[in-house]
């Protein structure tokens, strides 16, 4: 962490001041390079409101979205499970205190080893969506318990997820029966409806999907207990989302109408921790390609490959602010500072900026706390991580 | 680094001998992550080739493309001159012994800071592209030497690139007046045929672009005496590309047929090192969605957040070495560990694999010395950076 305390009245002209913890810390502070300011109390804040409207389905938070050990502690202290990617998630939650039966391995990709390892711990509830996973589970794992992971067809989400994981719905019964064959307690499914869905109508399709491989399964005899319905939990950026509350109860009502009185597992990640903090940036550069370009190239110290890789195909829009807000505004195509041609964030459809916007600048990249930090780079082009300061 | 040694012959019945060091390394190694391991003699092999065809041009080699410091060292030991992106990649130039004026600083976004700190160490050749980036320059190392980056139409690179690099050609008279203006003195313009050129010939076009440029800058009374010609030297990842020698030599006699006697820079990076280094890794599991799927989707220990970044669009396919090429194979679609639907490595264009393909075998990705290690993420989703081995 780089910065010092300045006189704040100096940099109060500079920074709009956001009504937020976070915002507040940034202006009254200089950074020497891009920085992730993130608040704890904002954490935990939405926590409450996530679990205010989910009710008695359990909050396993999506380590991968910010694996900063101080969240995790803190949402441990509220009595957050967690969801983990890898064996390094799980020993960061286990080194903050968390009990096993509080762990998932959500990965349906996992090394054998790694699976063992998890064992090892006693952490029970794992994955799968593939004969070989299965396999891989009841040679290493054979104590496990195991959901199934169910591909979503035609999700309404921005950040849509691919047919990377999933089994096709008309393939869950016969891995229902491998993992009962292989001695594996098979406990239910799981799904995503993809990451920022914005509406909490949009589940709807996407749970009778699921609502049918449910029913199919039961009916062949499997006793199913267990749906984890993952995360898709929306953080605001700039576009409408509904509140946290009302959106996750929402889900849950419309769980519940299909499901019943099934246990309830949500992964919130994004949903947790984007609007918890702010990346404060420097603009390097203002050019035009020529002096009669429409649009300005405004090039900042941050980029894809240093923390904002959510930008990839424009997917996950970020809302900006900076001290000129409220003159006049241009369109500018806004990209990244190292050398890569690639390392442009938005030109499919350019940022409104202030056309007096200058190198020097500051910029504030607003509810960034989600998918920053781990994602940025150990050194690309020798530009450093994301800077990181936990209010 | 994890790695140890093993009986040898066993595992050269796992992995193919390819006749190179860095592979007979792996032949006879185990590794416990994914791995680079790099030949620094391959690397020193190639800086002959290049420079064997380039004749009197500079090469400045492209720090970005791998700046492990015993590639440096290398380099400078061969005489080689260095082109830097940031102020980390100067410092490390600096740290292995190479002199200020073996340094150019090619980033056409720097921060004023950064140039100040170019100009305190003696480095005086930086590259401009933008009236404020003029600006900062006269006012941060008003000695420099400075050169245009010229935007290029329909390259035909495999990576092209984006427009974010350099002024329209119709803009560059403008700019050289106004660097006069400022005092700093004009030496030339650079150019980019864009990264993985692959064959010579590509190159007439650009140069007939920037050609056009460079005489109504002669025209205009500006003498230009230094020609940066970027990089685009291409790496083998299984499609024909020229060899080393031939290529440059031809890339030189275009150039001298065009700009007569001017010195010539070239920034060979991707060409340097790509080939002096694979990935050695794993495969974790090997699925179909449903059991009637015409593609298996195989899921590797490294993607494109810990090292393959450029998959991205599938612009660079590399190629890939089983211990059991040779049987049947069958269309694949490739994708990295994480938990991210957006780590998919190659699904447009499937690649066929062995049919016999299963978790826990052994991947060897080829020819990767250039841009995966520093381009690895620091810890998305839990998973380590790239582990190197440099022999």
């Amino acid at each position: 962490m780089t910065m010092k305390a300045t006189d704040p009245g100096a940099f109060r002209a500079q920074t709009p001041v956001l009504f937020d913890r976070a915002s507040d810390f940034i202006a009254r502070n200089v950074f020497e390079r891009p920085t992730l300011v993130l608040d704890l109390a904002r954490v935990e804040v939405q926590y409450d409101a996530l679990k205010a409207g989910l009710g008695d389905a359990s909050i396993h938070y999506a380590v991968k979205a910010n694996p900063d050990a101080r969240i995790i502690a803190a949402l441990l202290a509220k009595g957050s499970h967690f969801d983990c990617a890898s064996r390094a998630e799980i020993e960061l939650c286990l080194s903050q205190g968390a009990r096993a039966d509080q762990i998932s391995f959500g990965n349906t990709i996992k090394r054998a080893t790694d699976i063992a390892f998890a064992a090892s711990k006693g952490i029970s509830l794992l994955a799968a969506d593939a004969p070989e996973e299965l396999e891989k589970i009841a040679a290493h794992a054979p104590d496990a318990r195991v959901y199934l992971r169910v591909i979503v067809e035609n999700s309404q989400a921005d950040w849509p997820l691919s047919r990377k994981f999933g089994a096709a719905g008309g393939h869950v019964l016969s891995l229902l029966e491998q993992g009962r064959a292989l001695g594996l307690s098979m406990v239910g499914l799981s799904f995503h409806v993809g990451s920022q869905t914005r509406k909490s109508v949009y589940w709807g399709p996407v749970l009778d999907q699921i609502a049918k491989v449910w029913e199919n399964a039961q009916q062949a005899g499997f006793e199913l207990g267990l749906l984890n319905i993952g995360g898709g939990f929306p953080a605001f950026y700039g576009e409408a989302v509904d509140a946290p509350t009302n959106y996750a109860a929402d889900v849950i009502r419309q769980v519940r109408a299909r499901f019943g009185d099934v246990q309830i597992i949500a992964e919130p990640g994004r949903g947790m921790v984007a609007e918890a903090g702010h990346i404060v940036a420097e603009v390097l550069l203002v050019a035009r390609k020529s002096p009669l370009d429409a649009h300005r190239w405004v090039f900042l110290d941050i980029g894809k490959f240093s923390g904002l890789a959510e930008t990839m195909d424009e997917a996950i829009r970020y809302e900006f602010v900076t001290a000129k807000d409220g003159s006049d505004t241009g369109p500018c195509i806004l990209a990244g500072p190292s050398c890569d041609s690639a390392d442009v964030l938005y030109e499919k459809t350019p940022v409104q900026l202030p056309k007096s916007l200058a190198s020097g600048d500051r910029i504030i990249v607003r509810n960034c706390g989600a998918y920053t930090t781990t994602y940025a780079s150990i050194g690309f082009n020798g530009f450093p991580p994301l800077d990181v300061v936990v209010l």
